[in-house]
């Protein structure tokens, strides 16, 4: 049985352009050359492989080749096969570099991204490998529009024994990421004639503008030491909250608040988003469940594997209430699904058990960076206040007054990033603003902690 | 001509549950009833034309049709025929399972996925191991909407050597499959004052919805045995088009005719949406390479490792004229991108020369298939035309006239996924119908493929 690229080793597109067959070799080659497309070093097949392959003449190859080395195009040489000669292949125009982003800081203590230096790369092989070779080939085609079921199956699982979430795999959409989720459900609600959503005074600016771009106004809720106050307006279709850990202040949302805003849901018909983004890093006692336990027709559940594993697997999940399944898995369109080989390997994560033992011991390093980063302000800076650091990844630095925009100026300084609590605040907030800067202590890696928690309190007043 | 079902009216898809061929009848006719799928007072087809379809003796039909009139689910009366009875049909009540997808057929030549089977599972996770040990932490955190830049560079590499497209690793954009690209390609033309894409007149109705879905019509092309005929009408922004092997029918667009797309596009400032889909596909002499290559500023590629790898790595790539890269990123949204672990793979597997090894290999096997194919309907259905078969993982089976509904009726008695030609058509084309069905020649494994073909030709006339 003839293998006609073999030898070539890679494939070759040409297209023989008319003018006789040597002619059109000769010039596809050389434009191939010329474009690029085959790139300075590159061996090409012998005149034998290639004739074999185009059917055509061996000596039309070689002649071809023979012309374009007198041409400088290629090159010849004993032992080394003919290849494309190295010169320097004009780029083509109009294709300026696209700016960089800005450069990134020598130190980052931006909330929102775990510490990536920690993520499990030979348990997560290990356990691709089980999962791919337990895979029957059908979780390879085009799957479920909600995940694949070993996946939903096994969050729906953990859920309910970590976070309380009463979760039915058959409700459960798995998604490319929070945001995912959430625009999704936004299309709906829009759809659904919904135009306002009540979301907190403080929150991501990204989650509010995702929300906007979706024709939706949101109006922010008043907020004091208890959480949020669901008092939603009149008007408003859902509410956006960050119950277990408010993002950023992070203060869990009180009991009573709780209890009001899915009263709320259930007298006006209302939807509650739960955006449970931390809810695996809790340190101290009380640990604080799910809301959507409490009334699972009345309140989606949104989680994400981005800070718990790392936000590049582009995995999250919602549980949601029943007829919303449906309505999102068409908003989504049936292709659009998250890659089968992370959601398979996710799956078996969990029920390995792999996934409990990663969370427990990044949580054991977070609270030690938590811990430091209490000691060393309370050392260097009594003036400011630490709050916010039952649970999470990021802790807020109350300021004197006046404060915020001094420290964050000497951030930028020093190379370190850093975001004052202004930059997280609803346009339209009512709140009193205070001084403060949200310290993201899961981002560093762990050889880089100290020198950012060295350089954030060389910021501090 | 008969034609059976003509007094039916409705599509009857009936599953044999075994048992013998009475009992198995008889099942699925009750479960069709019992479901709804046959309504009250339908009027079932002869026992006659029945049987004929079936390929069954006319008394196994009659005895089937008795069997469900004395447990009440039909009717007969003289003059009026069998009829479905008037009863009340259950709903489902609360949380009934989901309504399963009808069953797996025995044998799969539905095209559009390849042979599962054959995905290089072990060669994937090598090259997942080296990726991931190559990676910097970096690569696993938020990344580029556009996609991780060590798989932009390799896919634009790859597609300039292998389809001769013109790629700049700035303006690729990885999706996450095909119908995630053209989603965004439709939602970016709406915005920008599109309203009608010309399609071509066969084509996959998923992607016309799609279009649809985004607030765009799509008009027909005509086609014939050059292609599709670009004479694209006036108001039409775009155009969609597979022209290196015309989905599902097969032929490559006349070179003439690649030329007039583009000056249609030149001059009117349209937009041509090139389905690479299975490029890489190709068996027999010429190679037609990637229509970009003669216009990167009016034409979009659109690649997929669907095909090549398999679906559910859902990784496709996008090559786009300046203007259009923004825009699309835009669309996707910041965080909706892909996994970072499949595309760093992807990335090792290309330029590690997997991916060329794997097509090649792939290649070879579907090319047995197809040559299996082609002397084995010759042999057995002389009065049918195997076409379209230089490339891909289909083919087109021309059948006599009259003969599509009723070689599809047999096919799935016989338990054999097949498609009728007329399922891909669009609803206005004006192209004469032809009697075809499309065989996936790809789909099934290896071990499935005798037995697959054998029933194919046991249901051509």
């Amino acid at each position: 049985m003839a293998k006609p690229w073999a030898t070539l080793g890679v494939d070759l597109h040409l297209e023989p352009a008319g003018g006789g067959l040597r002619r059109g070799l000769t010039d596809a080659l050389r434009e191939a050359v010329r474009t690029g497309r085959l790139a300075p070093g590159t061996r090409l097949p012998s005149s034998r492989a290639l004739a074999a392959d185009l059917g055509i003449a061996r000596n039309t190859v070689a002649d071809s080749y023979a012309d374009l080395v007198a041409e400088g195009w290629l090159t010849a040489r004993q032992g080394s096969g003919t290849r494309v000669a190295d010169r320097a292949v004009v780029p083509p125009t109009g294709t300026a570099p696209r700016p960089r982003g800005p450069a990134r800081p020598a130190h980052d203590l931006r909330p929102g991204t775990p510490d990536l230096a920690s993520f499990p790369r030979a348990e997560w092989l290990k356990a691709a490998r089980r999962a791919l070779a337990a895979a029957p080939n059908d979780a390879l085609g085009y799957g479920d529009p909600r995940g694949r079921p070993e996946l939903r199956t096994a969050l729906a699982g953990y859920l309910a024994r970590v976070r309380g979430v009463r979760a039915d795999p058959e409700r459960l959409l798995v998604c490319g990421g929070f945001a995912h989720g959430l625009s999704l459900l936004a299309t709906v609600l829009r759809a659904r004639g919904v135009h306002t959503v009540a979301v907190e005074s403080y929150g991501l600016g990204a989650h509010r503008d995702l929300l906007t771009g979706a024709g939706l106004r949101t109006v922010p809720l008043p907020l004091d030491a208890l959480g949020t106050d669901p008092d939603v307006p009149r008007g408003a279709g859902a509410v956006l909250l960050t119950p277990a850990h408010q993002f950023p202040l992070g203060m869990p949302l009180h009991p009573d608040r709780r209890a009001a805003v899915v009263d709320w849901a259930r007298r006006t018909g209302g939807l509650v988003l739960e955006d449970d983004y931390d809810g695996e890093f809790r340190y101290d006692r009380q640990p604080v469940g799910a809301l959507q336990g409490l009334d699972p027709d009345r309140v989606v559940h949104l989680g994400t594997a981005s800070k718990s594993l790392t936000p590049g697997l582009r995995l999250a999940w919602t549980v949601l209430p029943p007829g919303l399944t449906d309505a999102l898995t068409a908003a989504r369109g049936a292709q659009d699904t998250c890659g089968a080989l992370d959601q398979l390997t996710l799956a078996e994560f969990l029920t390995s058990g792999a996934y409990d033992r990663h969370v427990r011991a990044a949580r054991l390093r977070y609270r030690r960076r938590r811990d430091a980063l209490v000691a060393e302000v309370a050392a260097r800076a009594p003036r400011v206040r630490v709050t916010g650091i039952a649970a999470g990844l990021h802790a807020v630095l109350r300021l004197p007054p006046g404060t915020e925009q001094p420290v964050l100026r000497a951030a930028a300084w020093q190379g370190l990033g850093l975001h004052g609590l202004a930059s997280f605040r609803h346009p339209d907030a009512t709140t009193d603003p205070v001084d403060a800067v949200v310290v993201g202590y899961g981002t560093p890696p762990d050889h880089a902690w100290a020198g950012a928690l060295e350089a954030l309190c060389r910021t501090l007043p």
